[in-house]
């Protein structure tokens, strides 16, 4: 019997226990400030994995690993063929992550899974949790690897060719640590959804409890190397100068101004910057930096970018420099089903929790399953916007009010049966 | 008998020997693609040492090395009370030096003693040819050290307790390669005169043959923090950040214009600059960058130095952001003697040369003499005003031209008498 009108009275999230969960969760990898080091295909991520696979075992899940190391759990629903609603994210950490970032979307999916199993319910559909290989990237380039190579996005062997910065091969780490598997992921996905921490202070600061993530943002990474001319700092005239330093700031205050005309959804960061030979008393001959451009729409992206190489080669003219530039990375913006968007907002506001449309600007596993099946993201607030951090915090009511939202759209999708 | 009137007469340099008696110097801590390495008190400057000292010795100079290791080769005069004529400069470099920085300054001094030599003439005045310790503050700080202790500027004790970047302490060093003498240099010092390379664009790009310094313009190093949030780069809208290394490309902007607006003398170079935690997609936390100002005029470049903090705080204002300034060093202004500076220039147009009046943009070892004598230097052109570089050179013609007129200076000065 479908009875999907009542879904929020016959299945309740354990807050304590969820909380418990992703606690004891995080002393895997445990760093001694209290963040978390799981770095992907790392001892410590197996460790990581290990305890999933337990888990999902313990619940009852059937679990398979694909060759990329992807873990899939499975909870089967009562038609076979009427395809699988999926609950994904990662977890692997950068080197001093927390305990939220991709762990909480894998874990929320367990905690949905033991819910349904107290309120004895089963679904029509199949559901799945899945954690995929090398989201974050901190180990192996580029991130969301696992997912990638999940939706045939990137050839297997080139994933597995991929070399850390530590000289290891990803091929080689996930036969030494076990999750080099042969079993497929599941290919009938008829819902994705994606419980994260927001990483970003919005929710925070306009007070929201739900973030409805309408897709992600699309990402341009360039990497700008400005040629100058070595010179004594107190014996050369500036109008005799090529001034690779002062080229480079005036390109990134430049490209801040241009970024800000765009207007509020156009983000703009130079996080990085190093001049050569890097003394007080000589003038630079060269700068190398990045400018990392994001924006939802993919045609006010291309602008920036396009804005961003004239003002480099303006700069460069007017300083005698010269300027070279590469893209680094360069993503165009995904946009979610608007269906499955729409459900995110409504079940969030028929459970009286406040809501806000907002971009991704972080890239998610979900941007790579949308290519395959509709998906969907739920954000809850990260404290003062941190993360990729120790300090990283989303409080456990947060935690609660967003996993009771993915549970809701799971037996929503998934079709609720008595048993 | 006094015979000035006919110096340029009896006294000759020999250029060839110049020429040789520099390239043969360089050999002394040599690198393999040219340059030279000969930081203070390590093994290749105690080499160094040795052979000049061995230079001095051949020549009949009196070798004297005082207690910060200066070295002093003097050529008696006929009145041991007339004062003395002193030439210097030093034998240390930067650890990817060329052969004409600070060497040249030496060696000619003692082609000008060989060439006395050659005419037969003694002089009324002492000559003494002194190379100071540690001038290029490449491996113990500050820079000049030698000549400052020499003056009094520096208490011996502090300049021996100095601690090298190596870890190494100056006195210990001292001692090892058998420098830390007992004995004193000069203090009846008529005039001073120092030869150099110009370390700078200006003569070769006026086709100049002789620069006259007027002065050794003023240094004023600021190290500037820029404390701001570390953020994530696709998440934080920008109007929620503290972004250090936005804020620190800013402020080296309007340094940039600031000083641009005192005028052609102001220097400004910004040659440092490193963010935290410099990752492509993470908002700096910090930003720590050094600012370089520098002017012929004291009142200018306090001007400059006021004007660059006003900037820091203002633009910490609009970012949001908090700047720590500190002061790394900071040199009054230099006015050479203006009867040798003249000398300098009547004795350079004489000899049938082209001559430029021109600050030092850097700092050397005459200035600190200039506190307790007369003092002036002469400069020679740096092809493509390259210094502290391998690829540093100054044609034989000029290093002749240069010695020429140190001879005819010295010369004066010291009075020639017929032997």
């Amino acid at each position: 019997m479908q009875c999907t009108s009542t879904i929020a009275d016959m299945i309740t999230i354990d807050a304590a226990r969820l909380s418990r969960s992703i606690q004891d969760f995080g002393r895997i990898g445990t760093l001694p400030n209290g963040g978390v080091c799981r770095l992907a295909l790392t001892d410590a991520e197996k460790a990581g994995r290990d305890e999933l696979v337990r888990r999902m075992q313990s619940l009852g899940l059937t679990v398979r690993i694909d060759s990329i190391g992807n873990i899939f759990g499975t909870r089967p629903g009562r038609d076979a063929d009427a395809g699988t609603v999926m609950i994904g994210s990662h977890i692997d950490t950068v080197s001093t992550g927390g305990l939220y970032d991709g762990t909480l979307g894998v874990l929320a999916g367990l905690e949905v899974i033991a819910a349904l199993d107290d309120a004895r319910l089963e679904t029509h559909r199949t559901i799945t949790v899945a954690a995929f290989t090398n989201e974050e990237g901190a180990r192996f380039q580029p991130d969301m690897l696992g997912s990638l190579v999940f939706v045939g996005g990137m050839a297997l062997q080139d994933a597995l060719n991929t070399t850390a910065g530590d000289g290891m091969q990803l091929g080689t780490e996930l036969k030494r640590i076990g999750y080099a598997g042969s079993e497929e992921g599941p290919r009938d996905i008829a819902a994705y959804f994606e419980l994260h921490i927001e990483q970003g202070p919005i929710l925070e600061a306009e007070n929201v409890q739900i973030g409805v993530v309408s897709g992600v943002q699309g990402i341009s990474w360039h990497e700008i190397t400005v040629h100058g001319r070595s010179a004594h700092a107190g014996t050369t005239p500036i109008a005799l100068r090529s001034d690779a330093g002062l080229a480079a700031c005036l390109i990134v205050q430049r490209a801040y101004e241009m970024s800000r005309a765009i207007g509020p959804d156009q983000l703009m960061t130079t996080g990085t910057m190093r001049l050569k030979p890097d003394l007080v008393n000589v003038v630079a001959e060269e700068a190398v930096f990045t400018v990392d451009l994001r924006n939802p729409s993919g045609d006010a992206l291309k602008q920036a970018d396009i804005n961003l190489l004239h003002i480099a080669e303006a700069v460069a003219a007017e300083t005698g420099t010269r300027v070279t530039c590469r893209t680094l990375a360069r993503f165009d913006p995904v946009i979610f089903d608007k269906r499955l968007v729409d459900s995110v907002e409504k079940t969030a506001q028929s459970l009286g929790y406040s809501t806000r449309h907002l971009h991704s600007g972080a890239g998610h596993d979900a941007q790579m399953i949308a290519r395959v099946a509709p998906a969907a993201m739920i954000f809850v607030p990260s404290a003062g916007g941190i993360s990729h951090n120790i300090r990283e915090f989303t409080s456990p009511d947060d935690l609660a009010r967003g996993t009771t939202v993915l549970a809701q759209l799971v037996s929503g999708q998934a079709e609720l049966m008595k048993e």
